[in-house]
């Protein structure tokens, strides 16, 4: 009882919110009356496709960590909340990400699966992103791979993966749990995965080292909430800024820590940090995914452009009567901080619902 | 009586900080008294020469915004608490920067002047830095020198001064103001003063740049507290860490504005942000800082050597039973930030007492 009074609070806020912004919505009374009953019937309700489309978009305008808001009223909605069954998922998941990627001219999308209901818990997906690279961990220690997702390359093995061809890319099968299921795996299909080869614009020797990175980062165990109903399948996607992949995934040290590989190439004097070796490997890393990106004809933002875009959307939103939260530590580009708009001031970082969040799953 | 009240707080909760942390602090209690009754008898009370140094490297220890604090025990504390007039101030603040100098090498220094008391305010120094390069505004709006101190240029032409010989790098006069006297100008003393000339290890034709900075960042406008009482004139000092001249200083666009002149002479596409020229002539500038300091045989810490020693001061407390706090956002340097070790964690940004606090201040 409880439980059905906190969601018709929550439900009745978003109701709202969606009926104050959208003069379309309709009669708001009436709506509040059908979703009372509706929850006092069955204890839970259910979203109008147009809810839910506005819904999903108001959770990215209100992710405080995205520095990417500034289109926020375009995202498309893919309503799949018929599908409740591991197969149907990973199926539309392959979907999905055909969708997004759109041959290059990256589209932002969510698909949403089935909610949580009183009575049972919705599907899942385990994988953090749709595409990760696996991560093989041997005896000593050392990872081939990505070792942020050694745990999840385990997983994969022990659910019965046999494992991939053991390149330092290799794309890991999705971990589905269905409404009645145990979770199972799938292989994405290849033509689901769009790669692009990374090389440096004025260094040909350095497709001798082999990278790639994926061209859609897809988000996928992140739970969408609205209006108190948890959408806890519910993949969504943007375009990347290059300093997620050149200054985070292939920097960092406890991922494919390539600074020192680079620097090396380059000739540059690693003895000493005061060389400032890893900044200046870090910027050559950094111009490899933008030039490699925009010759492969996929979408990339640098990171100038989106903060200055991101400057855009607060005085956009400003203008609308709302205010903009954020975190200071993810808005700001993890390289050349200082030389961006969204350093130079600080943010509110209160929580807003509609949003994306993370919950912590017995099933995990 | 109210105050009174709060000061006696203050001072027992600083007392038994001291006591508790310094075995040769004495007798708590008898000390206690003492101030208690001090406090009843003139409405405040004087720390020891021990406790005001206790106090200051506290203060330093609690600084959440700084990055170099590995070395908090060993600043070194000057006792100038009997001064309080303007001239005295000034002379003091000009020995101060040759003492931090220290023929270039830096030491951690701290100059403390006559406190507040109940019915008098202390003196203040109203430079932000001792060491502050003026910003002549033109009438167009252009300014020449540092626009963060046009302010301060056109405060010190008000109060009389004569200007400098106008070129972008022109020590301003400390303006003082005595516990009986409205400000006053002074000029530092040219021995007081280090600067090092600024150039390219690899471009000799960079030294047309004709950039320099002093030697000595001396922060003059903070209040140092300690147990409720406020010394609002306490200059102090560390080195400089290289990233605050190159990346910020030089390089901000409200400040000198470097890069887009480091960019065109080093050949770089400025045509669009997408070639990454901003921060490849951000890590150039801040290669010439490093190297400059380095040849004039000048203390200056590269921010990956000064974000590991943070890393190890905040082992080095927890193993000493102390909690460090610390405001992300400040610790994490300007550039390249996740490259260093302090990008990837949190912090608790609790403020505690001693400290450094910026009082509004009728006078200002
Ligand atoms: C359109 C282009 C987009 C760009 C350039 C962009 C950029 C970013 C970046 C750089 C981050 C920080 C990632 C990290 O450091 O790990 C981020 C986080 C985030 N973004 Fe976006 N984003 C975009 C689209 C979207 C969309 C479509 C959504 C949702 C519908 C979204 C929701 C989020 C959320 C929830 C986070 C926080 C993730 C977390 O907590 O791990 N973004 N975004
Ligand atoms: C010994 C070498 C030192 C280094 C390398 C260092 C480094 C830094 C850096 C990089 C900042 C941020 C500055 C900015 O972004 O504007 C900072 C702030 C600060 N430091 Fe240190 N520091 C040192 C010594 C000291 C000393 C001796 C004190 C006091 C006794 C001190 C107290 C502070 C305070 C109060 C701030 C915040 C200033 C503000 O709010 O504007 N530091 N430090």
């Amino acid at each position: 009882l409880r439980a059905a009074r906190e969601l018709g609070r929550k439900a009745e806020e978003f109701l709202r919110l969606y009926h104050g912004e959208e003069v379309s919505a309709g009669d708001l009374d009436s709506r509040l009356a059908a979703v009372r009953a509706e929850i006092a019937d069955t204890g839970t309700y259910r979203h109008t496709t147009a809810e839910l489309a506005f819904g999903a978009r108001v959770a990215w305008r209100n992710s405080n960590r995205c520095i990417g808001r500034l289109y926020w009223r375009s995202l498309q909605v893919r309503d799949l909340r018929h599908l409740t069954d591991a197969e149907d998922i990973a199926r539309e998941c392959a979907q999905h990400l055909r969708l997004a990627t759109n041959g290059g001219r990256i589209r932002p999308l969510i698909t949403v699966f089935a909610p949580d209901s009183p009575d049972r818990r919705g599907p899942r997906i385990r994988n953090e992103q749709l595409i990760r690279y696996a991560g093989y961990r041997a005896a000593d220690g050392t990872v081939t791979g990505d070792p942020l997702n050694a745990g999840l390359t385990e997983r994969a093995l022990r659910l019965g993966w046999t494992g991939g061809p053991g390149t330092a890319f290799d794309v890991l099968p999705l971990i589905v749990e269905g409404v009645h299921d145990k979770p199972r795996l799938f292989e994405l299909p290849q033509d689901a995965v769009l790669h692009v080869p990374l090389d440096h614009p004025e260094r040909p020797w350095s497709r001798h080292w082999g990278l790639r990175w994926h061209a859609v980062p897809a988000i996928s165990a992140m739970c969408l909430e609205i209006g108190g109903v948890c959408y806890g399948a519910a993949p969504f996607n943007g375009w990347y800024m290059g300093t997620e992949i050149g200054a985070r995934n292939l920097a960092d040290t406890d991922r494919y820590d390539l600074l020192p590989r680079v620097a090396k190439d380059f000739g540059m004097d690693t003895g000493s940090v005061r060389s400032l070796w890893k900044d200046r490997a870090l910027v050559e890393l950094n111009r490899a995914v933008l030039h490699s990106f925009d010759r492969a004809g996929v979408t990339l933002a640098d990171h100038h452009t989106e903060a200055e875009r991101f400057l855009q959307h607060m005085e956009r939103e400003r203008r609308r009567g709302r205010d903009v939260h954020a975190e200071w530590s993810w808005i700001v580009p993890p390289m050349s901080g200082a030389t961006t708009g969204v350093f130079h001031r600080s943010y509110d970082n209160t929580v807003h619902s509609p949003g994306f969040v993370r919950h912590t799953d017995g099933a995990d």
